[in-house]
């Protein structure tokens, strides 16, 4: 359910953000900066995923962790620690905290989804079992949580531990909305907050407080965080409709046939007429689709323009990552942040 | 795969191991000594098994939670922390942290093992789905961190975390051995560890550790939970092979067409010449069972005793349990948690 960012992005829409200026994607050029600690974040990941004894764990999560994800989250966290002047180790034991975290939740949700394919290749589930999916998610959940005491920190802890709460919440709470037309957005967000937000907010708040940072900046890159991981999820959903599916990697309309409630769905069902309901109701509510319902599914939002308000909100979200940073002093860091939280968003036509 | 203790405990085998004096289940009357304690464990436990958005989570939890449970590892915690003195709030915080990662490994187990019947009711895999019994799951290990961090003290979350770890990699180790007719002696014990005891001695463990207790005694405690675990393990498995399905709520032999490697087809593998070697391939190994088959690994067992080699081995590491606690000053809790690793093995026959 989680989504894989950026993976082959779409260049030609760019600009549309009026970000002619960068010319590097943001998350590369974050990489770059980072480089060091991103390298002693893979070793401390490869060598917390051995184990003594069960050499399936590291098979399965090699299989995961090889397969070039972004670690958009690890960065976040040692983004975060160094904007605040850190200086000590144990960033990098929280940015391999956070992808484990993220990493037992893929391993999880494709248990949980069926899914056969993830970042290009065959799901763990399917080339090995759901046995083995369930059990080595639950161990980088334990081995994150072994990790996470490693700094000494007991905020830390509690930043982290509740993260890893408000995900299982949203996943289970995304698992009961399923299919359900009464979904209000106000679940919607809670819902991604909890598939996406609470991690991005946990990586940048721990490692603002790890550095000792003052409670106007923690507030700040918690507030970034959050609303970054919204834009985030809120333009994956849409470009779930409307995305190059060479460049997503993803079909149009997957989200439409697993009938989810996505906010462009939302809205359109807001404003939708009985007949429209009962459309809804048909291929949404029951799962009963027929050939050219995507099709009128695009077409009621074209009518009630929910994909183009959608986006807005994506904007808006966006901007309050952006805006958040401006609490921070400025710095090479920031700046890159505040470009990350505006390509996000570039990537919606 | 965990097992549920001593549900409806055949009392007529009781006095074997010694213990006609005593005239209460051990654990009844540890209950009893701690009972304030343990229903503020379980208030703690409903408290925590809320959740604001998803009604699921208190539904699945209650489902487990309610269906009569021992406690027994809960109470564990509370012991050993009365045990070394300690007067505070928070050894509850560690018992109901302990319910709830063990309640996550069941709500899992039984996903992986696709089981229906879960202390004499049906799986919550059953009654709702896997997704939920992931996720929830989920969502208690993810408390269960939260709760842990609470009492402060970086040691005890050391000890839960590494406990956490060592449980899921003795579950995927269970997974890859399944089957494997070459599985030692040291890997049931890794995979025992794994299953049942490393919960026990974190149980144990994290108490002394809360209750500031000197090291020789959080060392005993230690060793006492690890062997107590052991022997509640192995008493587990050779009740599967001879126990009265009236009393032990398991039909004979569901680990024989479970294809386990417990200690007794160990022992009996270990043991084979070729023709009985031929046999274990077959019945274990490649799971081709036929009519009489189970009868045939009874007589196996008979004919090299193994399930009496299994007894005494079981009836060791209650030894080695009581043997730990002498450790410790003299005191009504001591004499119980000694009681209690008598009664483990005293149920065999």
């Amino acid at each position: 359910m989680s989504s894989s960012f950026g993976r082959r992005g779409p260049t030609t829409h760019y600009g549309r953000a009026g970000l002619d200026q960068v010319t590097a994607k943001p998350h590369d050029a974050l990489a770059k900066v980072l480089q060091a600690e991103l390298e002693a974040t893979g070793q401390l990941i490869r060598e917390r995923m051995e184990s003594r004894y069960a050499p399936r764990i590291p098979q399965v999560t090699a299989h995961l962790v090889d397969a070039g994800g972004k670690r958009l989250r690890p960065m976040l966290t040692l983004a975060a620690a160094r904007l605040c002047g850190y200086d000590g180790p144990y960033h990098v034991h929280l940015a391999a905290t956070v992808e484990f975290i993220h990493t037992a939740t893929l391993l999880h949700d494709d248990v949980v989804d069926e899914s056969e394919q993830r970042r290009g290749r065959p799901t763990a589930n399917l080339l090995w079992d759901n046995q083995s999916s369930v059990l080595v998610g639950d161990y980088l959940f334990a081995r994150a949580f072994q990790m996470m005491v490693e700094p000494g920190n007991m905020r830390v802890l509690d930043i982290l531990s509740s993260a890893a709460t408000t995900i299982a919440e949203g996943e289970v709470l995304q698992l009961s909305a399923a299919q359900d037309l009464t979904t209000t957005e106000e679940t919607y967000i809670t819902i991604v907050r909890g598939k996406t937000a609470a991690l991005f907010s946990a990586a940048t708040e721990s490692g603002a407080v790890l550095a000792g940072a003052p409670d106007d900046h923690v507030q700040a890159l918690f507030t970034y965080g959050d609303a970054l991981g919204i834009a985030f999820q809120m333009a994956d959903d849409l470009l779930d409709y409307q995305g190059d599916s060479s460049a997503t990697g993803k079909n149009v309309g997957d989200d439409f046939r697993e009938r989810k409630l996505t906010l462009p769905v939302i809205r359109a069902i807001a404003a939708a007429d009985e007949e429209e309901h009962a459309f809804w109701h048909r291929t949404i509510g029951r799962g009963k689709q027929q050939e050219g319902d995507l099709e009128q599914a695009l077409a009621l939002f074209e009518k009630h323009g929910t994909l183009e308000s959608t986006r807005q909100t994506a904007l808006e979200w966006s901007a309050k990552a952006r805006a958040a940073l401006q609490a921070l002093p400025e710095s090479e860091i920031r700046d890159l942040l505040s470009d990350l939280a505006a390509y996000v968003v570039a990537r919606l036509n």
